[in-house]
């Protein structure tokens, strides 16, 4: 996989060096390229941004820079063999990165990721290259950041770790949470690992039993009591076919029920009334 | 602010110094510490990891390590003055970090982050810690990373930007997405700057008329449009209250009516079933 990255900081991604990005590039699965968006400004004070049209605060990136910018780069990759550009537009203004946009654009042979920082990019510049290649707008969660350059290292790496060979054994995603299958929309219990003693504190003690069934039933019945707690909004849309007799029981026991009147919305679950939490 | 960050990859937070945070950094307005958890073992292999009680795939972070790091760094940190410490545990497990999160986070004197690899964090340390101090264990998003390092430079950039005097007149927040006030819940739409012709590509007419008023019109419709469009999640919690004659015909254009049946569960808006999208 190719991925090109135009900023304003390019020493901002460093960290593709490092880790599990690092590794793959070294083992050369990632062709990471980062650009300086400033080598495309041709004013004496390499000039990104200007004000905006219609007032207000703030400074908009100015179309030039990067209209330069994405050309070298798409002519770049062209020329090496690269094929299949995706721009990728971090921005709080786009649709949710997911860990099923992860996996989408993990199966694409090229990405070229765009950090703004201020107000964002003149909108031409999205309209422009929309119209030659596939543009994702995302944004990686509710809150605003300084620029986009720490969303790309998000994105960067949620995809490197799905592309094949690149997770070692020891960061296995089999259960990751928000991984497909049975922990779909479960969060991950908690872990423990020796010695068994700390501090005065014991791991539980089904973890030592060596009873398969009942560790796996507690597992799962860990994930169902942190979801509930932190992401009622998961748990609202979890598929009751999903979920056996003891999930059920569980779930009740934490103070959910089957909501019949929001299934057609898929919500599925709801809280009961009476139960104090 | 005192931000502490107990990691295996110090390299990763390199970004800390770089653009906002590293300016903040150099102003004294943060006083930032990275710090190597290898430094807290003490085999030939400065192991931090070991096997999951109960098996299964992947490798959990011991939790002496991270014990003995954490008391370094908080009597570090109350012997230098410092005072009132948060724990942040970056986690997939956690709860949504928002950037209402991040304004509570902004008005804390002194944060330690935690970011882990592998499947986590032995439990027992952040029960331990959880007697001592708040503990915040938060999730960036609906995605699995290869550490919580990258959520530690999310999280700190969404914070460092909230403190006083961190942020310049062009990296105004008034009206970011996500702001308090009129633009809540909805996302912000296209921006514009020089040159008013680019590539065959006009910008918007009224962005020129001078006329405040029609400008905020149009920049609110867009709103509407893009959040509409990107985030329908958004529109349905939108308080109608919110709302005037001319956003209430806007959302009847973009194919969204009240909600009755939804609105005891927060929910005011919904789709008209006949429109086409």
């Amino acid at each position: 996989m190719r991925l090109d990255v135009v900023t304003i900081f390019p020493e901002y991604l460093d960290p593709l060096n490092v880790s599990l990005v690092g590794k793959a590039r070294a083992r050369g699965q990632l062709d990471v390229r980062v650009h300086d968006l400033r080598t495309w400004t041709y004013d004496r004070h390499n000039t990104v941004d200007d004000t905006p049209y219609g007032g207000g605060p703030g400074m908009v990136m100015k179309t030039d820079p990067w209209g330069d910018a994405l050309d070298t780069v798409l002519a770049d990759g062209y020329e090496t063999g690269a094929r299949g550009p995706v721009l990728v537009v971090p921005t709080p203004s786009g649709r949710p990165f997911t860990q099923e946009l992860a996996v989408e654009l993990s199966e694409r042979p090229w990405l070229v990721f765009t950090p703004a920082r201020y107000e964002g990019i003149d909108r031409r510049v999205v309209d422009e290259y929309a119209t030659r290649m596939p543009v994702y707008e995302v944004s990686i969660g509710d809150y605003v950041l300084a620029g986009g350059e720490a969303a790309v290292l998000v994105i960067t790496e949620a995809v490197a770790r799905l592309l094949p060979g690149v997770l070692g054994n020891a960061e296995s995603h089999r259960d990751d949470s928000f991984a497909p299958g049975a922990m779909a929309n479960l969060l991950e219990g908690p872990v423990y690992t020796k010695p068994p003693h700390w501090r005065g504190r014991e791991i539980p003690e089904v973890l030592l039993s060596g009873h398969h069934g009942k560790i796996a039933r507690w597992r799962r019945d860990e994930a169902l009591r942190r979801t509930t707690a932190n992401r009622p909004d998961l748990i609202e849309r979890c598929d009751p076919a999903a979920f056996d007799r003891k999930d059920r029981e569980m779930l009740s026991i934490l103070g959910w029920e089957p909501d019949p009147d929001g299934a057609p919305a898929g919500r599925f679950w709801r809280r009961h009334e009476t139960v104090e939490e």
